[in-house]
C-alpha cells in the first residue's frame, strides 16, 4: 500500500540494539539485563528483534552469551528473533536453541571483508551459499548483510554498480532478505537514491532492508528516500545504542529507533511500536550500561506533551 | 538553479550559532570570544551570520554585549551579519553600530507570543509593521521569524492556516524575507509539505526561510523535503549549539551547521563553507563554553577521511 505521496503506508522495524547495539559496549551487560531487554522490547511492540550473535566467543566477548540468552527471551506470539551466524559453526549453535531466523554478512568492499570477515568478498559469497543452503534444509529464513554498502572506511566511496554486482550474485542463492548497512554512517540521500535506482531493477522493494548508521546525523534524511522508492523495512537501535569501531572515538552509531518511530508517527506511517513502552526499554538498558543514549527523541523525552500519539 | 532531481543547486545557510546558540547557553561567554567565534565562522565561509540580538538586557544577559560586540566582529567582504531587533529601542541600537541587516520575531501562537514577546498575535505584527517602516527609512534589510510555525510548546501543532494567515499579512508588510521556525524541533516531513504546499502560493521560494532545531533528529528530513520544495535558505548553528528553553533538560538543540554542510556535499549542493574550518570555530566556541557540542559530524570528526571534500 503506497499514500498518495508514493510512500509505503506500513513499515517494518527491525530493532538491532540487542546485536549491534551491545556488541560494541566497552562493559560487559549480565545476560540477565539483555533478556529483560529483549523482553521490554518485544513489549514495546517490536515485532523484530535481532537478538544476539553466534559468532565465536573471542571475536565479540560480548555476545558470548548467546547459547544461554537466546533460549530464554521471551517469543512473543508472530514476532521474529532473528540471530547473526558468520559461520557454519554458528548455524548449528543458532539451531541448538531452535532459532527460526537468521542473518548472515558479507561486505562490498575487499579491504573490509578482510579485515572484518577474514575472506575476500568472492570468498564470503560462497560462505553465504554454502549457509543459505544448510538453513533451507533446516526451514530457516535467511536476512544477508551487505556490509558497507555506501562507503568503506578503507576504501572510500563504494560505486553501486559493485553493491549491485554482489547483490545480484545474493538473488542466485536465493535469501529472504538483503539489507543494506550504511556500516560507517557516512550516505546522504544521493548515494542512497543511486543504490536504489540500481538495486530496483534486480528485485522489488520488499527484498530491500536498509541498516542506517546515524554517525553524521543523515539516517533520518535516508530514510525518507528510501521510503520514496517505496523501501519499508529499516533497521534501529533503542535509543540509538551501538557504535561503529571504525567510526572514531566521539562518533554516534545506529539510527535510534525512537527518532525512527517519530518520524514515521508524522508521516502517518504505521509500524507497531509504543514509543513510550520502547522508551522505558532505552532507560532499561542506559542503567545496565551504565552511560546516557544518544537518541534525540529519547532525550527530549518523546513527543511534545502537548502532541498525542495518534497510531495504533 | 535546479538539479534534476528537482532540487536547488545552491543553498544559502543562515549561521545562527552567535545568538540563538549562544542565548541559551548557562554560562556568560566572554565577548571576546563572541568576537573571536563570529571571526572564526566568516574565515569559514559563512557569509550570513545572525551575530547578536538588540533585546533588552535583563531579558537575555548572554547577549547584554551586543553594542560592545557588533562593531568590533571582521565584516568579511560580501558577508551580511543581521542582527534580532524585538523593539524599537533595540532597532535605535542596532542602527547605532551600524548594523545593515536586522531580524524581526513574530509566533503563530496566542500562547507562544504572550509567553515569548508578551503581545497578542495581531500586536506583534503591528509592532513588526512598524518595525520594517523604520528600518526601510534607514534602508536596512529585514528578516522576520515566525515562532512556532508547526508546533507550539503550549498549543500543540499549528494548523498550516493559521500560518498562512499570518505570512499574508507578513507579506503585505513587506519584508525582504520570512523564517519559519520549528521552534520546539517537533516538526516531521510530513508538516513541512503541508506548510510549503499552503505558503508557497503566496510567495515564491526565495521569500522563505526555514529554521529547524534538531531535538528530535527530523531536522536534515526537514531540509531535503524543504529541498524538494525549492527552499534554498536554512539556518543552522555551528556545532549545533542551542537549545530551545521549552524542549526539556536533555534535548538538543538548533540543526547543526556540519550536519547541513555534509548532506548538503553528499547532495552536490554548493554552501561556500569550509567544513573543517567551522569545526575549527565550533572547537573554539566548545572550549569558550566548556561543554561538548551535539553536532554528529562535528563529533564524528567530519567527512570519512577516506572521502576528499569535493565542494569549493
Amino acid at each position: 500500500m503506497m499514500t498518495s505521496t508514493g510512500r509505503p503506508t506500513k513499515v517494518s522495524i527491525v530493532e538491532v540494539a540487542p546485536r549491534d547495539g551491545l556488541q560494541n559496549e566497552q562493559s560487559q551487560v549480565p545476560s540477565v539485563a539483555k533478556v529483560r531487554f529483549i523482553d521490554m522490547l518485544s513489549a514495546a511492540g517490536c515485532q523484530m528483534v535481532e537478538a544476539t550473535s553466534f559468532v565465536k566467543l573471542d571475536i565479540v566477548p560480548q555476545l558470548a552469551d548467546a547459547d544461554e540468552v537466546f533460549p530464554v527471551i521471551r517469543k512473543a506470539p508472530g514476532a521474529h528473533y532473528p540471530v547473526l551466524v558468520p559461520t557454519l559453526r554458528g548455524l548449528e549453535r543458532a539451531l541448538a536453541v531452535d532459532a527460526k531466523e537468521i542473518a548472515l554478512v558479507t561486505a562490498a568492499s575487499e579491504s573490509f571483508a578482510n579485515a572484518n570477515l577474514h575472506r575476500t568478498v568472492a570468498d564470503s559469497l560462497v560462505d553465504v551459499r554454502n549457509l543459505v543452503s544448510e538453513a533451507r534444509r533446516a526451514r530457516l529464513w535467511v536476512r544477508v548483510y551487505v556490509s558497507v554498502a555506501f562507503v568503506c572506511p578503507f576504501e572510500g566511496r563504494i560505486i553501486p554498480d559493485r553493491v549491485r554486482s554482489i547483490c545480484e550474485q545474493l538473488l542466485q542463492v536465493g535469501p529472504d532478505e538483503i539489507c543494506l548497512a550504511d556500516t560507517v554512517g557516512a550516505a546522504t540521500p544521493r548515494e542512497v537514491e543511486l543504490l536504489l535506482d540500481a538495486l530496483l531493477s534486480l528485485a522489488p522493494p520488499e527484498m530491500w532492508a536498509m541498516h542506517f548508521h546515524d554517525t553524521r546525523g543523515t539516517a533520518l534524511a535516508n530514510v525518507m528516500t528510501s521510503l520514496a522508492h517505496g523501501i519499508h523495512i529499516f533497521d534501529s537501535a533503542a535509543g540509538g545504542l551501538g557504535g561503529c569501531p571504525f567510526a572514531g572515538p566521539g562518533a554516534l552509531g545506529n539510527l535510534a529507533t525512537e527518532d525512527l518511530v517519530y518520524l514515521l508517527d508524522g508521516l502517518g506511517i504505521s509500524h507497531g511500536i509504543d514509543l513510550e513502552r520502547l522508551m522505558d526499554a532505552s532507560r532499561f538498558i542506559s542503567r545496565a550500561i551504565g552511560h546516557p543514549l544518544p537518541s534525540r527523541v529519547f532525550r527530549a523525552g518523546g513527543k511534545p506533551k502537548t502532541i498525542r500519539v495518534t497510531t495504533r
